[in-house]
């Protein structure tokens, strides 16, 4: 398959990530699946650094994931393996195999437990991982450890990506500056919870690995958890917070310490700006999507219902032909299960009023409207006139990009 | 939109329907929406004749389901009105109107109260039905009543149907013959619980109310609602059976007496027959897509399981490439959040196994895989590995088809 273009909708620069100290990266190929390209990444983490993860919910997870899963608990991490073109899922003994194998052998290499190495594997389900390969390639790839390899790590990790993914940020910790960084790869098999997605977040901050966990956890719902490209849920989904302590700031005791304020706010900004830069690059987008809904029974049933919307192939397929069809959000919302009121229903477009007390708004100015729609983002705010849960989810439209790339793909 | 290429999937043939005694019909060009076809049904029912119906769960019904849903409950019929075009769907008070002028209207030509006339609207969402047009068409649909209409009949309910369907079958009760007829619409906006589905049945048996809607419930949920065209549940779907009682058998007293075996089981071939024809029309389709979960925990988990593997995007485009790729059918499984054992998973496509055990079956024969995936009719099996629990589903592909369609009608 040819290369793919670039989406439209990739941010117009790729931000420079400078180093964290503690931390290391090298991308080098092994040619697991891709011949040409770096494949496989390693990551080398500072004594000390802490690890909090949020892993897929997909009944039917990769072998890595039961790895993770196994040991992120633990809250330790020295090392990182990553590769693209294979997902080690559907793999039986042998994908427990290839995780234990690569794991050791990095362990062997970096002078750390198995344990302490964490694992992601993205690309074709139900061929066993060729892990040899992995394992053959990993001292080119310590030799190459670098501090200022974020760029690369950003590559390596694509699949169907057209455009690498990543955002930093610096936040205050008592009045001392940390840094957090952040690389993802996705673009389809995006749903929460999560994404078809892989994303990996480095701060030099100080935090014991409960708190990081608590923190990372309250942030994916609002960021992460709350894109869709096209309502499949990977088997692999990994999003992974490591902080390398390698900054003096006063001690962290809990998450909701005041302390934290800025961090968990500039955590938030770039959870999001990855997340949203993973929809910008979803199969075949043309258009971002923001949906937000208000007046739900609650929060979960707003979120619930900005999902139908944003799942609907009818109200994906609408935006991609730039008609402002918002009888197919009235319909998605009906079909969301939750509690609305048919009666009570407004809708919203591009801030136009289009919709109120359940029925057209009367005269209301398609000019606008029609603008808006042929604009790369699209606002739509529906308020379901039941209670105050609300929520704001992200997706993007569904157009012929998306059918070439997956009836072509073996994912 | 130019018209659209009759689907491939197509029958070979439209079978021809014989009359049935006390059922009426006329089709005529009132101009609801569309010019140059016939847009209204009008359908004149014996005295006497009993109804059943089911109608769609979506919470934003439109106004024809209000009335239906009041007026059903009586088990009284003598007259049914439907219009192409325009769905009467999120017109608030207007809709309200709209349905009781034309039922007002029908009633007064037909002679019978208006809570006797059963209601049907499909086509574009939130345009208020311009029902003056239908009252205006229905002098002239009267005139034209006839027990040979129902060619014209299935006609005058498609929109984006390519070709109109119906069916019949000959059933037996306690040795008289009666003649079950049915046609259907719907192509798009299909998916449990119900389709973007109109149909009606009719039969000349003599079944009460209460028996005919216990047969009807029972036997939709193995038919309409087992199939899914794109996950999106319509505003509008109603099924109903009309029976006009003109034919002279024993009295039936309940839907289980041993009388009724061959009638349930010719309604559940004739539903089940209507219901694949809507799917043989899914927009965009090419292919014919039959799932069969077993091993599951009960059977509304194999339901769940095969329409999570139904609607997930990323299946129906492998098929829609001729790609078997099973990888994306253990990704869907997974996120159907029934339990399921993935080292106990297995998979056939097209009879061939090639999954077992929560792994690829090794060097099984792709080359009769691969020919079944160029056929037009795909069958996959999953078993889940947990119980007993099974389902069967059906779907079609999703393709470029399907985004022209919907990129460009506004439903």
């Amino acid at each position: 398959m040819a290369p793919l273009p670039v989406s439209p909708l990739a941010p117009a620069h790729q931000p420079e990530l400078p180093a964290i100290a503690g931390c290391r990266f090298a991308a080098v190929e092994a040619g697991v699946r891709y011949k040409g390209r770096r494949d496989v990444l390693l990551a080398e983490f500072a004594a000390g650094t802490t690890v909090a993860g949020v892993l897929t919910r997909n009944q039917m997870p990769g072998a890595p994931i039961d790895w993770c899963r196994q040991h992120l608990p633990a809250g330790r991490a020295r090392g990182l393996v990553v590769n693209a073109g294979n997902a080690n899922v559907f793999t039986g003994a042998k994908g427990h195999t290839a995780c234990t194998e690569t794991a050791a052998a990095a362990a062997g290499q970096l002078g750390c437990a198995p344990a302490e190495i964490m694992l992601a594997s993205t690309g074709v389900i139900g061929e066993p991982l060729p892990y040899e390969r992995i394992v053959a390639a990993l001292p080119a790839a310590q030799a190459g450890l670098s501090g200022n390899a974020w760029a690369d790590a950003a590559r390596a990790i694509m699949t169907t990506d057209t455009f690498p993914k990543a955002a930093t940020r610096t936040a205050n910790i008592r009045g001392v500056p940390v840094r957090i960084n952040g690389i993802a790869k996705g673009s389809g098999m995006i749903a929460p919870d999560m994404a078809t997605m892989l994303s990996f977040v480095v701060t030099d901050a100080k935090i014991p690995a409960d708190v990081l966990q608590a923190l990372l956890t309250r942030t994916v719902a609002r960021t992460f958890n709350a894109i869709t490209v096209d309502s499949d849920t990977s088997t692999s989904d990994t999003l992974m917070l490591f902080a390398t302590g390698q900054v003096s700031h006063a001690a962290i005791e809990g998450p909701g310490e005041p302390a934290l304020r800025d961090f968990r706010a500039k955590l938030e900004d770039l959870l999001k700006d990855l997340a949203l830069q993973v929809v910008r690059d979803g199969e075949g987008a043309q258009k971002l999507i923001e949906i937000t809904v208000t007046g739900a029974a609650s929060e979960r049933a707003a979120r619930r219902i900005a999902l139908a919307i944003a799942d609907s192939p009818l109200v994906k397929t609408a935006i991609a032909g730039q008609d402002a069809n918002w009888g197919r959000i009235v319909m998605a919302v009906g079909k969301s299960g939750q509690k609305a009121d048919r009666d009570r229903l407004a809708i919203d477009i591009g801030g136009v009023a289009v919709a109120r007390d359940g029925a057209r708004v009367e005269g209301f100015d398609e000019a606008p409207v029609a603008a808006h729609m042929k604009g790369q983002e699209i606002k739509i705010a529906v308020d379901v006139g039941i209670g105050s849960g609300r929520s704001t989810v992200w997706t993007c439209d569904l157009t012929h990009g998306y059918i070439d790339i997956n009836a072509d793909y073996r994912s």
